[in-house]
């Protein structure tokens, strides 16, 4: 497509000629002759403009450039409506790979694609164009929306639910038992998982990331969530829609977060919480109390983030001068 | 069971009429007429009366309710009691799914289910009653005691040692290689890692959970351990009896844990430590130091959890009137 | 051996009787009468001394012992080249386990190891004297170096590049998907992850760590890398040659770490940070900002360690005297 077909698409202004055809998109670094890439600064730009790109998806404040530009309001979010339509995935036809171990009370959609030893217990649903990759595992009674992508050596523990286009990689574990326990003199029990671990649509988990399973209750992810790898959400956990969870976090039992929140990477929520919507979680904080909508917090444990900041500007100060300060205040 | 019964069956005492019908257990969130629930306090009692439940169970001296209530002394483990005579765990026969590659020095016990695409190394010893669930790999020379659960996806390296009872939940990987190198000059060698992973009667691990071989040594985990999910227990370390450590937590190379610990989540203890019994280390810690029996601690690093509170409290103090105190100190 | 054959293979200095028979090398606390074993210090020297083992490995300045010893520089080390001596690992012929699915385009070399449940995608290239272990999967188009050895379910996503001599234990993700999205009101939009995951030669990468691929440009490790158990490689990063990440490490996207690094256990990196050569990381520590070469940072936030001790000695000690300090400072 030629430049200026591109700039119609996204609803962009071009600069330079907007005759040079585009024959893929690429980042920064990596861009050829041809291809299209996006800047979203001027030091982003800077770097665009030394690269072997034909043409920059920028935004409109940014300054002038000798290459061709595409000025829009979302240079990242036009990049993907771009590659998005130069990319439409196909749909698989249906399939079931003859070492596939399929129970015969499964109920399949069309077009699902079952690889070799993916593992389907008795009375599972699967929705239409659902693709589970090799090596699987999915217990009795799992239902999986439509247009599920289940990557290679995934475990869904029996009645899991899935929702539409939901995403998961290698590695993630849905449902397993959550880590409840009563003790009794010298012994531990077992205390029943018997809830169970719903996931609503558009939801993407990453790699070896484990959700268990509710104890009496479920456990529940909301549509849009998106949860990084090797993150444990806890039984009972309840996370409202398009909430983003990253790398390493863990949300203990019963915790309960809203809509559109952030928690950042290696960050840890202590059990039975009210986590609010549009909160930001700062990475690496402690959680261990409620926290209400809009909230930003951080540190060990979490506190509003302006407190956190000035408590380390106060401690560093301390530090700097406690030759002068331990004189002064000679305690004893 | 009528609830009189159910009392008999926990010691319990009926308050209400004792001869309504019980037909299942729940959680107060999701529980129906005709079933009992439980509810360990004041609060958690007034939300299990608004709920559909037909009996409480609950402790000796919360208020008198309309609802029929069972009083014990441990309202949670009673549910559990109950929850386990009505719930007898069904023996699987023996089974072996045809897709299963078992090695014919393998010794199987009784009762002893395989699923699909299992695999069963040369010499492995496996007790009664043991279910390897679908896709999971055990290496060769491991010893399995008997009633072990193994759920899919899951790995034993070779010579791997379980005892009785044991629940391995998906993606768990025991006895893979420790993290040991000699560095000399500019190449990094490996160190051997010879010895074993060995894990007691009773115990229980999380999904994704790693617990590394011995390097010369074997790592021990004791009877009755609970390890949550997405936990990291390293080479040569030691975990006494009854000892629980929850998600996200990591135990360095050789670090010696009492028992009857409590480890909260993401807590790291550093290599080469000695921690006590009963200790209980805070969530999110970071422990550098050994711990001595009975303490509980907390922080980074993981110091008594009263001085860790008293210092916190301190900094916020000075933080909120520094104003004062940097005119007051004026250093230079 | 003699141990005066064995001390001229690592060019060491008897000390007793050097014509004592070695049958087998272990670690202090099980070695056995006529094992060798190594200390390298005072300490462990007294250890080994009270152990069963026939030849102690040591240092040159620690005292003389009652055992034969053999003295060198570097007692571990010597310990290792015994090690590899006596254990040379033998080469497994070509075998295919006829359960293993292995596309037709694929290119296997010499002497290559697959394990029953493989799956091997299109166009997979594999080296020489590789082994794939059970249920492992490799999607299409990936490339394996020679002598790499996978353990059992791990999972390299397409497009995968190993170099030679890599060690991936079971449950490592390679190639995943990174986490990367773009919101626009109420959505969240993913974008493209299509780089890819390079690792070089001579990298081991431990028990359920994930290493994303790239988003536009590719994730890599450098040769000589070593990663421990249960950390997450975030798309776009990059890691130079000889450095080491221990267990729960975490490292945000587009982050660059130089050469013979140390990144300790529980680390959390965040995004688009330059961490130098030569840097350690101490255990638990949170990175928000650069690190230059050589610099060693500890903390929350991490800061260099000095300062962090400094600033904790300070806070102990203003907790320690604050009923003076709020008298003598008396806000308000």
């Amino acid at each position: 497509m030629k430049i200026s077909e591109l700039a119609r698409l996204v609803g962009g202004i071009v600069e330079g000629n907007g005759d040079i055809e585009i024959k893929g998109l690429a980042g920064i670094e990596s861009a050829s002759p041809g291809e299209l890439t996006f800047a979203t600064d001027e030091e982003n730009l800077s770097h665009a403009e030394r690269s072997k790109a034909s043409c920059i998806l920028t935004n409109k404040t940014v300054k002038a450039s000798k290459k061709p530009l595409i000025r829009v309001e979302n240079p990242k979010l036009s990049f993907l409506i771009i590659y998005n339509t130069l990319n439409t995935p196909k749909v698989r036809e249906a399939f079931r790979h003859p070492t596939a171990v399929v129970a015969e009370s499964a109920r399949l959609g069309k077009n699902v694609w079952i690889g070799p030893h993916v593992v389907i217990g008795d009375g599972v649903e699967i929705g239409d164009n659902v693709i589970i990759e090799p090596n699987s595992v999915v217990m009795k009674n799992c239902r999986i929306g439509s247009t599920c992508r289940i990557y290679p050596n995934v475990t869904l523990y029996a009645n899991t639910v899935l929702g539409r286009n939901v995403i998961l990689h290698s590695g993630v574990v849905i449902g397993a038992d959550g880590f409840g326990y009563v003790r009794d003199k010298d012994k531990i029990y077992k205390f029943p998982q018997t809830g169970k671990a719903i996931v609503g649509d558009d939801v993407e988990i990453g790699a070896n990331t484990t959700i268990d399973r509710g104890s009496m209750n479920d456990t529940m992810i909301g549509s849009g969530v998106k949860i990084d790898n090797l993150c444990q959400i806890a039984h009972n956990v309840k996370i409202g829609k398009n909430t983003i969870v990253a790398g390493h976090s863990g949300i203990s039992g019963s915790t309960v977060i809203g809509d559109n929140s952030t928690i950042a990477g290696k960050v840890g929520i202590a059990d039975n919480l009210t986590i609010g919507s549009n909160v930001i979680v700062g990475g690496g904080s402690s959680v261990i109390g409620d926290i209400r909508d809009g909230e930003v917090v951080w540190g060990f444990p979490a506190r509003p983030i302006r407190e956190m900041k000035r408590q380390l500007a106060v401690l560093s100060w301390m530090a700097k001068h406690f030759k002068v300060i331990s004189r002064l205040l000679k305690p004893e």
